[in-house]
């Protein structure tokens, strides 16, 4: 695809993950650019250039002259450009929308202090471990909650807030963060990954983290 | 206003003033109910039947049957109800909603985790501290770059984006985050502050948070 309009710039991970699962379920034609954190690509001027936070993922569309960045931004992006992953009537639309931004406000960077002071900090900070354990617990609950009585998060369609949140929980579940016995989050995170788009998602860019 | 379609639900605090900024932007007729947070009125069912995460702010359109929580839903929300705080050309609205994220998603969330530790923290966590700090500057120095070569965080037009990171700025200067030899964030800040539309916003519901 190396004339592709859409050029996608990112790495394995969480938020990463968002847009290529997103790219695949839509079907749209994208070059892949694999920016590569570990070694600190995403620091280089060439890409703050397109970021200037220096985060990944970036989506370019080249024929229209757009640079995106946020994982949220960019799947409001693809639903628009696709027609797909976000309903047209105003009520599922919306609730699609309100549980993208509970994701990408108040779950993902919860989950992303978590991760850090569960797995990376080297001092341990049990404090700081206790009140993002118990933040993203009771995100957990709050999800778990919507989905005892909705098929997916925005109703009855799956959306582009399906793939946001499925995309964090991905990440949790490998790093052993046990969220089964919330058993509705559960029932509809097992849903979510027999997807085949999500599955080829989850790989790039390769070598994919996780097994 | 009793009669009016749109109800916000609120507080007066940072994720609050996002709202009542652009409902005092737009026009838009409003009722207001104060949700008092110090009385644990949002742990109260009826609020938790709006927002299961218990959270303000939240927006009910009583008219179209619709209930929005996260001020970044109910931002987006007001610019299509009101055709206002957000351009309909391609290339400022997607700057305008990749800069609403950015605050959403990569903003707003550390600074709420930099209050905690700096403010509300019975027992001090310099590690945390420092950790909320670095990343807080950081994203200053970012929003600092873009606003030394564009008049607001979209380009050239004042937007949602402008309102979801002021409201939060408002809060970090009352609590003494100082941020002012950022230049140009300085610059943008005491513009938007001017608004009278915004000095409104920031003192509802009352009494306010601060001078
Ligand atoms: N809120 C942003 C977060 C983006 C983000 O944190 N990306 C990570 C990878 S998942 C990254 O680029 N990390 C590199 C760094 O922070 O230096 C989004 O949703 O896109
Ligand atoms: N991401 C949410 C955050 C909402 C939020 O944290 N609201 C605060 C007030 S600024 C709140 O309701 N706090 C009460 C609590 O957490 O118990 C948004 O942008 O609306």
């Amino acid at each position: 695809m190396q004339d592709a309009a859409l050029v996608l710039y990112t790495d394995s991970s969480p938020n990463g993950f968002k847009a290529t699962i997103a790219l695949e379920e839509t079907g749209l034609p994208y070059r892949l650019v694999h920016v590569d954190i570990d070694r600190g690509e995403h620091r280089q001027a060439e890409f703050l250039a397109l970021n200037p936070a220096g985060r990944i993922p970036v989506l370019v569309d080249r024929k229209a002259g757009i640079v995106l960045f946020e994982s949220a931004a960019i799947l409001l992006y693809l639903a628009q450009s696709s027609g797909q992953l976000l309903e047209q009537a105003a009520q599922p639309r919306w609730a699609a929308i309100t549980w993208l931004m509970y994701h990408s406000a108040s779950v993902g960077p919860l989950l992303g202090q978590r991760v850090h002071f569960e797995c990376f900090e080297a001092v341990p900070n049990p404090a700081a471990q206790k009140r993002y354990r118990a933040l993203t617990e009771d995100a957990f609950a709050v999800l778990d909650q919507r989905l005892a009585t909705q098929s997916w998060l925005a109703g009855e369609s799956y959306s582009i807030a399906d793939i946001a949140s499925f995309a964090w929980l991905h990440i949790a579940a490998l790093v052993g963060f046990d969220f089964s016995h919330y058993q509705h989050l559960n029932r509809w995170y097992r849903q979510v990954e027999q997807r085949p788009a999500v599955q080829r998602g989850i790989r790039l860019p390769a070598p994919a983290t996780g097994p």
